[in-house]
């Protein structure tokens, strides 16, 4: 296919500009293709992006997607997901991953699928799939072609062959999958492929035209994409009624301290072993005593498997990405720990507490974080969350104390005393985000942290036994 | 061996004091880790991280580093630099690497190291390479241990009982590595981990030693460490001398062009197939055709193997690592092409002209260009550089159209006009680089490029060209 072909310098330059304008705009935009193999991708997306100025979009590859072995299935399209003012062009995607994979109508990772878009969607993402189709005939013939080039013959694998064979199979799939998926946020666009030029002229009318429509009538907001209800249920968690006066001699703390770090370096071992990605977060108010918990829980961990993650204000270019983003890049490896030292849960405690979000963001987050969470367990990630409670006397004692310790001094910051005056706020928001989001996939353990060492045996008590459960069989 | 053992309290809150003030005073800290195998290295890496912030470190492990198959040998070190401030621990490293590849005491790899350490150092990074010595016969003893328990088992691998059997090759190397490459800028400290408590206190009473000078006497500049001279040859390149009237009639650029860009992708896709990195950079003052020059270079190549990387001002994290380490970032796998649009050779340039760096910076900055270089095409790279000529009055002309015409006009900044009016001091930096720099491994192409259509032409041809003689065999 010529380069130049037919294509009207209009539509060419009215591309570049409508990028430039997305740029100016700050709108992320994703743009996912998708088509049965030797449906001429590479040629589609070089027609495209070959208008774009080259800080204005991101080629993401299959061959980029498939270094992510080991990891947690949706993480690789989170890492790629587009920043404010962004392009990234996914070769390939999450659905024909699912296809390749067996698609079993499980409704399983469909729904995986359709809670990636519509989080992405509802925090500003655009987003638009383009299906390439070709025939039967017609891909037979590129496969061939391809086969007779020893330089391309590489492409043409099995997989590829089998999928001509089965070619309905195959269709009949992704007609299905592109039915169930299909939304105003997140479009499916066909189009017909088996002649070049004029599918190249339509994929480039039709994307200009989504981008048009893009610049005049985007919103960064979409929170109607979830239905969030505002009653509070009665049944709600109290962090009063827990029972601060728990607490646990310095003797007994060493005997069963020392027995649990050798059952965890154990359970460390096996869970390598058996490939199981474990999530670990610490949530609770200041000098609640979550860093010396999360160092106790790794002193007996081969640290080469564990990493701890502190969570605080997000840098430029996490703000610029979707507030899940820099979790998702954290998430472990199979076989390994990841220790978040506070996580996503910021978003109903902080973000809600000081208004750094909207309201309908915090109110839309519990489901969103609850879709999150279920990815996160349907790829068989263990998720162990606590809730550190003290009560405001003892937080004061800590606060003083680090004060006149020179050790310690480094600790306690002004912000730490600002947000101590908003107590009875992030009592309600850390109510009402235990009530919403103790699923059963992903409970949370409250834990009475008065007493430090209480505190730390409870927590590695509680790892010990999540795993033992987790690793039964 | 007991987490708590007989450190001392002091020793391990000052550890932890030091890791708060070279975050404070901006120092970047590698620290490797070598030994032979079942040394210990996961029990000291613990028992000296456990001590420090999580913000303040970060383990770079084995198996990180082992996701960087399909990269250029050093990428992986490179990418895990410390920034300002921070710890990078490297379970194993560069070292290891060579030795289990193999050792032939050719020179080349050990120049690799040499020169890596050298740029970091010279560029403000603190390095402290730790050798963890244990006897064959301790070695023999804990790899049983390991392979006793079936959770451990996996950890032992033919290789290690191979290095058992021959623990005297293994240590032989080792010592004349690191005789090799002790220096004053990144010395090697060797424990004796026969042992484990008295090792654990040695490792951290020697590590708070080195902390401690560090944080008395750092100073982010060694320029000395690399001797550069000050004399400017008299065999100068003049870019007076270029020919800018040389051009092309739009039928002939026509029908090179489409023949070029036809060879162009036959030799991606044989590069592709013979795993061959490709590295483009273009260089040239405003308006020379960079971007027109690149696009017609992408136009015919299949867009799943190319990246360009447009270089612009350093964002804030690339400010804290090396000024290299971006570069390093964006490096291609084999067999893909990366095309710089702009590249490292600001560092001579730009910052040469405008103060952006000191002068003893730019003026060690073309060895230090030069070892990448030589780094590069050791690991098997392509490079292909390119210096775009015009004149002064071209320039102007080019400006004045992009300010009239309406799809142009955001590609002009005041900037441009700026950098214009320094022309004379950016022709003297542009002439002593493309001296400097011009070696047998990575040679400078200098186009012509008034006239647009010879310049694409010389451009493309040349990276046809040279792909066909690294192609040829």
């Amino acid at each position: 296919m010529s380069r130049k072909g037919d294509i009207p310098k209009e539509l060419e330059q009215h591309l570049g500009e409508l990028q430039r304008k997305l740029r100016e705009k700050k709108i992320p935009l994703l743009i996912i293709f998708e088509g049965p193999s030797a449906a001429g991708r590479g040629r589609f997306i070089s027609a495209l992006i070959q208008l774009f100025d080259s800080r204005g979009y991101r080629l993401i590859t299959a061959s980029l997607l498939s270094e992510s072995v080991n990891r947690i299935f949706f993480q690789k399209y989170w890492l790629y997901t587009p920043e404010a003012g962004r392009i990234a062009i996914y070769e390939r995607s999450y659905y024909g991953e699912l296809v390749e994979s067996g698609y079993k109508k499980s409704g399983m990772t469909i729904r995986w699928i359709k809670d990636f878009e519509k989080t992405l969607a509802a925090n500003g993402t655009a987003i638009l799939k383009i299906y390439l189709e070709i025939s039967k005939k017609e891909q037979k013939k590129r496969l061939k072609k391809l086969e007779k080039n020893k330089n391309t013959r590489w492409r043409v694998s099995n997989e590829d062959w089998k999928q001509n064979k089965n070619f309905a199979d195959y269709t009949d799939v992704m007609d299905n999958l592109i039915s169930e998926t299909s939304t105003s946020y997140a479009p499916w666009l066909r189009i017909n492929a088996n002649d070049l030029k004029t599918a190249r002229r339509e994929l480039l009318e039709k994307t200009a035209e989504f981008m048009d429509s893009l610049v005049k009538e985007y919103s960064a907001k979409n929170a109607n994409i979830y239905k969030t209800s505002d009653d509070i249920k009665e049944e709600k968690i109290s962090l009063d009624d827990i029972d601060l006066s728990l607490s646990l001699s310095r003797e007994e703390y060493k005997n069963r301290l020392d027995g649990l770090q050798e059952d965890l370096l154990h359970l460390e071992l096996k869970a390598y072993r058996k490939r199981l990605p474990v999530i670990i977060v610490f949530e609770g108010c200041d000098a609640a005593g979550k860093g010396g918990a999360i160092r106790r829980l790794i002193q007996g961990l081969d640290p080469r498997g564990v990493d701890v993650i502190p969570v605080s204000a997000p840098d430029k270019m996490e703000l610029s990405h979707h507030y899940l983003w820099r979790f998702w890049k954290n998430f472990p490896k199979k076989g390994h720990f990841v220790i978040f030292d506070r996580s996503w849960y910021g978003r109903v405690l902080v973000e809600r507490v000081e208004g750094f979000c909207d309201v309908s963001d915090w109110r839309r987050a519990y489901d969103e974080i609850n879709e999150m969470e279920y990815c996160l367990y349907g790829s068989g990630a263990l998720i162990c969350k606590f809730w550190l409670q003290i009560s405001p006397e003892e937080q004061l004692r800590r606060f003083r104390e680090r004060e006149t310790n020179e050790y310690k001094k480094w600790k306690i910051t002004e912000e730490d005393w600002r947000n101590r005056e908003k107590w009875k706020e992030y009592k309600v928001a850390a109510e009402e985000m235990l009530y919403r989001t103790n699923t059963s996939y992903a409970p949370w353990t409250i834990v009475e942290a008065e007493s430090k060492l209480f505190s730390r045996i409870k927590i590695i008590s509680t790892v010990v036994k999540n795993l033992k459960d987790k690793l039964k069989n």
